[in-house]
This record gives structure tokens, sequence and C-alpha cells, in this order.
């Protein structure tokens, strides 16, 4: 019997758990669910013969050096800034270790040890990153074995609410952590097209938006995301002309955004005096201009251009910002503030369900034709259980955890689904699920 | 015999020196000039009789503390990081001490230990922070003794080149520390008016200047400092409804100086590719839109509407942003490059002189009438060794020096100079340097 370890039990754990339990007798898996919330680890496991739920602190050393010690595989679904630790763990028992989250700086550094000690730790086996890695490199490693060159690489991906439920002014409403909505983008973002590096400051990069029809969902739009130049070397096409990936909303998103951005409203790095007693007005009233008998919308429409356009006042009156209303946050920043006016607005409601879109659009030069293959894929989530988030994020994971497990996939050290080996196996199952990428080709110009 | 040891013998400790060593015979002293190169010490003390110049390396514990150890006050010139650690060395020998430096947060923690060993650290003894300390509090404290209630201050300063050798479309040079003029603003920048909170986000800050005649000087513009809001502790003024602190610049500056920063150009948290090998047009085309077929020029027009203002553009053109020149800096970041660029253009010439200008404001509520006094200072250099920089640095520092050796003053802890038993000698004293402060006085309204 083999035996499974998962570290966290949080939304996104749901379709992960579910599919390591349901495959856990045909292939004599035991799965233990740990979580710092007892309760909440035991109705995932719900009684399962297979499953055991657990009390976990991460704090407590001793308790896991016992249980990484005691299983046969460790899937973390912790907050990223644990992974080191646990990693560390895993190494020192020489156990593998999967996880769905970006392999930062930290734990590439254990590449080395990793290897040393003979395990693996896969990374970025969810979906962003992840299933854009495998279906990405599917076609990138076609095109390369028929000998073609490729020139221009763009990928998109969104977490948005499902057409059926997509009901207020903004499109959008939150199926992820909302603090990373909020703090989307802030950094400089980088992408290169046709040789020329291109660099976007965080207060410009809601002005340069992509549109696109994607499927049969209608229209979109796209803002870049943060660092596209790393993915020349993680795809090994470093010599592709242009690389850009970025992030999916709703056309007339990024317009309304770019307002609070402009603001200075997104900054985290300082405390806004007595923010517990202002109100939402008198938060936007501090960043205008002093004019007290001008009234704050007339004095937005100057400030912030962008707010003369209806649509987008209509989008920033409905979320509330020029409301008389307490916002009652101790010591919060600018950005704490926002979150937790949109977070009153942009909930997801109980029946609400969730939608994960993904394009990507790929040139290359064929006999001399510029031909190109757009590949897009798109999940709608079943519930709020088992939401388009959970299923794409978890599948991948449990599916990689198998594959481990039966000895289809054999690596050391840190490894992310670029290979065929992985990348195959992975998103063929991932069809049976109804993932499936639709492709066309076009001839370019 | 008094000994006092002056650590690093930058541009800016001239006068310092200078003030010291001509009053060295009549109070006793003796002076030691201490400098990472000592030829540079050598050259200042001038073979003067009260003097001695010596190789100072601050990574050199044992030596750091046998000077320490041996003189009796100790002014450290060093870059304001190092302070930390000398103030725990005069701590340990029981030195008073005094710098030029903003009292830092890593400063103020070892204000109880300065305290039980019965020593001053005096920070911020220069111009700004500095004189404008002793001038505002001079004038704070004579409303407050009145029994009258200020209800605004407003105080601005800057470093400019002067009238007489101003002659470039920026109408400003470098007559400091380049990089901090680069970075200025970098934060939120934060004040308050009329009991309403303000916060300027950086890539806003120069859309929202000042505009201010001052003395026979002509006009100036003024951008807000980062924290304005500590003043009010500073000055105990807790309860004024508002308070304001600024940069001077000469108008048109910052209509200007906003274009590079809302290209990103002044950005210093990455680094481009291939920087090296690029020219200054590619690297302002690296923020600009994928337009190849576009010149720069127009292009940079549609993205930064203040560039189509021709006073902008001239000065853009001017510093050669558009040029074909390699840039010829490896792994710069975008502040770097601009950096470089702009130390070829803004430097000042052998015969140069520059300027000082500081300005407050005070309004005030007295028998029921507003009244507003303004406050005003100027200085130029004599050259290139005697700049007004180095004279409004230098000499507050060295009589602060002086009266700390004759005992007019006595304190432990950090201390700033905002009781008037410092200002008060201090201002008289500058005033025999020539300089002074005007006052004009107007009723509001």
């Amino acid at each position: 019997m083999k035996k499974i370890l998962i570290l966290g039990a949080g939304l996104s754990t749901n379709i992960l758990i579910d599919y390591l339990l349901k495959n856990a007798v045909e292939y004599d898996w035991h799965i233990t669910l740990a979580d710092i919330n007892e309760e909440v680890a035991k109705q995932k496991v719900n009684g399962h013969e297979r499953g055991t739920a657990i009390a976990f602190d991460s704090e407590d050393e001793l308790k896991l050096t016992s249980n990484v010690s005691e299983n046969d595989v460790v899937i973390s679904m912790l907050p990223a800034f644990m992974h080191r630790k646990i990693a560390e763990k895993c190494i020192e028992y020489k156990k593998p270790m999967l996880t769905a989250s970006y392999a930062s700086d930290e734990i590439k550094e254990l590449n080395e040890k990793a290897k040393q000690a003979g395990i693996p730790i896969y990374m970025e086996l969810g979906l962003d990153p992840g299933i854009d890695h495998m279906s990405a490199m599917k076609v990138i490693n076609r095109v390369k074995e028929a000998g073609d060159e490729l020139t221009s690489f763009y990928s998109f991906t969104g977490g948005l609410v499902a057409p059926e439920y997509d009901n207020n002014p903004w499109n959008y409403k939150f199926t992820w952590n909302p603090r990373n909505v909020v703090m989307a983008g802030n950094g400089v973002s980088q992408f290169i097209r046709n040789g020329r590096y291109k660099y976007i400051p965080y207060h410009r990069l809601f002005d340069r938006v992509l549109t696109r029809k994607i499927l049969q969902y209608g229209d979109f739009e796209v803002y870049a995301n943060r660092d596209s130049l790393k993915y020349r070397g993680i795809y090994d096409l470093k010599d592709i002309p242009s690389m850009y990936r970025g992030t999916i909303r709703r056309p007339g998103f990024a317009k309304a955004w770019n307002v609070f951005v402009r603001l200075g409203m997104t900054e985290d790095n300082y405390t806004l005096e007595n923010s517990e007693n202002m109100t939402y007005r008198q938060f936007l009233n501090a960043f205008l201009r002093y004019e007290p008998e001008v009234p704050a919308e007339i004095k937005l429409r100057d400030y912030c251009p962008n707010a003369s356009d209806p649509v987008v006042m209509e989008k920033l009156k409905w979320l509330g910002i020029f409301d008389e209303r307490k916002i009652g946050l101790k010591n919060a920043t600018p950005a704490q503030i926002l979150q937790k006016l949109l977070e009153e607005k942009w909930s997801m409601d109980p029946d609400d369900k969730d939608m994960i879109v993904m394009q990507h659009e790929f040139k290359y030069k064929t006999n001399g034709i510029e031909k190109m293959i757009v590949s897009a894929m798109a999940v709608i989530g079943k519930d709020q259980t088992e939401t388009a988030m959970a299923i794409t994020v978890g599948l991948p994971l449990a599916i990689a955890t198998k594959l481990l497990l039966i000895g289809e996939i054999d690596h050391n050290g840190i490894v992310l689904p670029t290979e065929k080996e992985m990348y195959e196996p992975i998103l063929d199952e991932l069809e049976s699920f109804g993932i499936t990428f639709e492709e066309s080709e076009y001839l370019v110009g």
C-alpha cells in the first residue's frame, strides 16, 4: 500500500481529494488529509475507508516530521510561502513532493539537494501554472518535431464567473484569492514582440489591453502578466521573437480598474490615517485634489479621464466608492480598503458557477509560409465545491500523483510538467474529464 | 584641549572643516579628519597646525574603536546607512555624536542606550533636515508664545543652479546626489490640508505641483515630499489642520519629468535585457507600444500627452532620449540608464554656482483674524568648493559642535535642533554668514 499525505484542505483541494479517494482501492492507496482545522479535513474525507483526517499545524516540527516520514508521497496545498519548509523535510526523508505552486527561487535552490536525495519535487502542476505549460508544450513540441520554426507565442488565462451568472457591471466576481486580484500586475510587466523588449510599468498596465474572442464565449480583454520573458527558458524557446502572457477579463474591466490604479487605491505599502472612521467617499477624496466645494464625482472625472466614460462611471457607482458609508477597517492600506469593498460586491452567490478560460496563440513558419494555431479551452464549474478552479488545479496534480505512484514518471530534483512523458498522459486523462483544447489553424496575413 | 573626529571628507564637509580649523586655536581644539582616501583628507586639512588627516575604513573595527575612544566628539559625514554603527561605538565610549542626516528608525532605536550612556546624538543638523527645522521652530514658537493658533504650515526647499548659470532647458543641474534626484518621490506622498488627508501615488506626484514666487528669484514650482505628516510630531503641531512639505524646482520641470515617470523610466527594481548594446532611442521605445513603423517621437506624444507640449519636447530632445547613441551600461535598471544620460547633461560646469532656496508659509489665527507669515531664504554658492549646499549643510553642524564643546548645549539621547536653546544661537550665527530668512506678513483672504 502507498501512503499519500495531503497538507492543507482548502477550497482548491476538493477535486484532488475526490480523485485520490475514488482511485484508492484500485491502486491500493491510503490518503491522509492534514489541515489546521481537523473538522474541515474530516468533512472532506467523509469517512472514506482509505482516508484519514488529521489536525496539522505546520509550525509543529515534530508532527511535520512524523507525518512526512510515515508517508510515501507528500502533496502540499499549503500557501506557497510554506513550501520550502515542507520541501526540506521531504528531502530529509527522501519523499517525493508535488504542488500546484510556482517554483520560486527559494524552491529552486533545493534542486541539487533533491537530486542528491534522489527524489522529485514536482511544481506547477495546477492550472496556471500547470495546464498552461502542458497544453503549450504539446503544440510547441509538435511544431518543432515537424521541423518548423516558432516565431511567436501568446498565452492568456483567466478565472471568471460563468456567463449565465455574469450579472454585474464589471462582468467579474472573485473566484480566487481576492488579494491576488487587487494586487495583480503590481510590478513591471515584461514581454518581447518581434525581437523588441517591452516594459510596462504597473500604472500603465491597464492602459494597454489586447482584445480577443474566445471559443463560443464572446469577447474578452487581456492585460500583460509580469514576467513573460522567463517562459522562453521554461518552454525551451530561447530565441523566439515574440513571447507574451496575459490575464483574461471581460471587456471594459481594465478601463474601470485603471481608475483605481491611477488614484493609488491599489497601493499596499502604507496605511491611511484614521481609516476606521473614514467613509468610502472620504477614502476616494483622499486621492483627489483638495477642492472641498467640488463633488468627488466631478473631481474624479477631471483627475482620471477614464471616469468620464459613463460605462466606467456606472461600474464605480455600483461598487459604492462614492458612498458615505463607514469603512470600519483599522490601520488599513488602500489595497485592503479596496479589497473590503470589492469583497462585498464581487463575491459569488451560492448558486453561481465559475469559469476558466485559456487561449494559446502560436505562430510558426513552415516552408516559407507563416501560420497560426489557436488552442483554446474553457471549463465551467459544477457548483461552489466543484469549481472550475478546483477542477483545473486539482486534477492535473492528482493525475501526476497517480503517474508517480504507478511508476509512469520518475525524476530527481525540481520538475515542471514540460516533458512529453508528463504532459501527454495528464492531458489525455484531463480530456476524459471534459478539459479539452480546441485548435484552429490560420494563415498569417 | 578638545579633540574632534570628523568621519568622511566628502564635498559637503568643506565648510564644516574650514569653520572648525579656523576656530581651533581660539577654542583649543584639535581636529582629526578621517577618510577612506587619506589624500583627500590631507588636502582639506592643508597642513593646519590643529588638524590631522588619517586614512579610515569604516570596516576596520579596531581603528574605529581607537579613533572614537581617543576623541571627545564625533561628527559623522559618512553615508547615512553607516551612522548606526558609528553611533553604537559612540555610545560604547560615551562620546557625543553629530550628523546632518535624518534620524532614521534604526538610529532612533538607540535613544534609550544613548540616554543611559549620558551622551547626545545630534541628528538633522544640516540644511534639510536642519536649517528647515530651526527656522520653522523659531516662527512656530513665536506664534505660540503670543498665544496665537497655527492653522497651516507649508515648507519648501530646493537645491538648484544659481540664476546666472541657469542655462539649460530644464533650468536644473545636479548640485547634489544624482541618484536621489532620479528616485525623488518614489513612494506615496502624504500631507494634510484643512483636516483632510491627501495621498499622491508616485506616478501622479508630478501632475500636482504648486507654483510660487520666492524672494527676488522669480518663479518656482513645488512637488510634495513623501511624508509631511510626521512633521506634526517633530514640530509639536499635532492638531494643525494643514501640513505640507515640498521640493522646489523651476517651472516646467515637473511637466517634463512626468514623462519619464509615466513611461516607467525611473523604476529601479529590474534590469533591462541587453541594456549595454541598446541605444537611448531603443530604451525609449522599450516603454512605448509596439508600432515599429511609427517614429518614437509621435508614439511618445500619443502615450504621454505632456510630450505634445513643445516646451516639454524641447527638454526631452535636448537630453538626447531620441538619439541612436549606445547606452553602454551592463544589466542596468531604467533609473540607472536615465541617471547616466542626465549626468552627461545636468552636470555643473567648473564655473557654475549652485543655489539653495527655502520658503516657509505659516498661517495663524490672532484675535479672530487669520494671518500668514512667509519666511524665505536663499543662498548662492561661492564656487564649486564653497557651494551653497556645503555652506548650508556644514555651518549649522559646525556651530552646533562649537555650542556643545563650550557647554552651551547639553543633552542625552537622540536630539533634533527644534529647541530654542539650539536653534537661536545657530540661526544667529548663520546670519553672520549671510544665511538670513526674510519675513513678510499678510492678512489671509
